[in-house]
């Protein structure tokens, strides 16, 4: 099972990150966290050159290269050996990012991004993909003053790709949980739970129904 | 005019690139060089993730993105630029490498990277790409005993990847000129001046007819 939790900076990914981890723990998994971009020594290489502020000219193409750069050595090195294994990934955002920040935000055609993910995650998918979703104006009273190269754009920007995280689940439908987190910590857990409950039930009956017959 | 030139190490591409810019300039282009991975500050980055001897584990889809990445921003920073300007650029290698190394020597599906290349360079293609064949023992004799991370990795290697050379003018037909790197240096840049001024002849034609009629 592979679940990625995208959204706005401020949503409360990383608090939501960690109650789903302790819950998918307690039913007994064996959990994997990673984060993207970064989670191998390369990608975190990547990471510094993409996310910390500096002069460094950055062309819209060579930006959305390096995200799959190093996405591509994260399911290689990371994703897909754990699930492989057994083991359930949790990944604090993915190419649902891309799409929301470069395809809606910044004006990447959609379909030349998703062919290039395409080229970079081949058939490691997400199974569930939680957007947890908040209007621009709470997103930026929660996280405060700490603009990096991505959230220095201005209003409009920000906008924009939250309207491209709404567009999500018609992208990958089925696959995509949007959920409002304006509600408190513990609803959005429940939510959560609530989802993966879900999915993980359809899952074990599709199983049963694909089993063979004695 | 963008020309490229590419082939093994130790084939004499940077000598050839020297002596064919100073025949550029000699008649009366402004021409700017660049290299392939790096040729900008971003580029530069990326390349010595690629290149430097290190134990940085790198995944074959990622170590490709890495080279689209630095590409994209070459072209956009350096390269389109220039040539709107209407200068001539010279890169020592470019996508083309991509195809011999990663396709052609390590197993990469070509259509899969002449996909993510088209991404990342859109319409920016070389006008000529000079491709300097030689022998991988004379050019291992050549070039010492310098391996690098591609370099390293045995003589299938470096046998599959120099068939990926002769094979570009299958793939770009019209803009690949192979030259047999065994001939001494002043040989090899008589063959390059005689292509480039069929290509350049050829292109002053084909400007002519087009010309409106008075």
């Amino acid at each position: 099972m592979f679940f990625v939790f995208d959204g706005i900076d401020g949503a409360g990914k990383s608090t939501q990150i960690a109650r789903f981890v302790r819950w998918l723990q307690a039913a007994g998994r064996t959990v994997v966290e990673c984060r993207d971009p970064g989670g191998t020594e390369l990608g975190e290489r990547i990471r510094d050159l993409l996310l910390v502020p500096s002069s460094l000219p950055i062309a819209s193409r060579a930006e959305t290269l390096l995200y799959m750069a190093s996405r591509a050595q994260l399911v290689t090195e990371t994703i897909a050996p754990a699930l492989a294994a057994g083991k359930t990934v949790v990944s604090d955002r993915f190419v649902s990012a891309n799409v929301a920040y470069q395809s809606f935000g910044s004006g990447m055609p959609l379909e030349d991004l998703l062919a290039v993910a395409d080229f970079a995650v081949g058939t490691t998918v997400p199974d569930l993909i939680f957007v947890l979703d908040l209007d621009v104006e709470t997103a930026a009273t929660r996280v405060g003053s700490t603009p990096d190269r991505i959230e220095a754009r201005g209003s409009d920007y920000f906008r924009r790709f939250r309207d491209g995280f709404l567009a999500l689940e018609s992208i990958w439908p089925g696959r995509v949980v949007t959920i409002d987190a304006r509600a408190d910590a513990d609803e959005v857990h429940r939510r959560v739970v609530a989802a993966a409950e879900r999915y993980l039930h359809a899952s074990t009956a599709e199983t049963d129904r694909s089993a063979p017959r004695r």
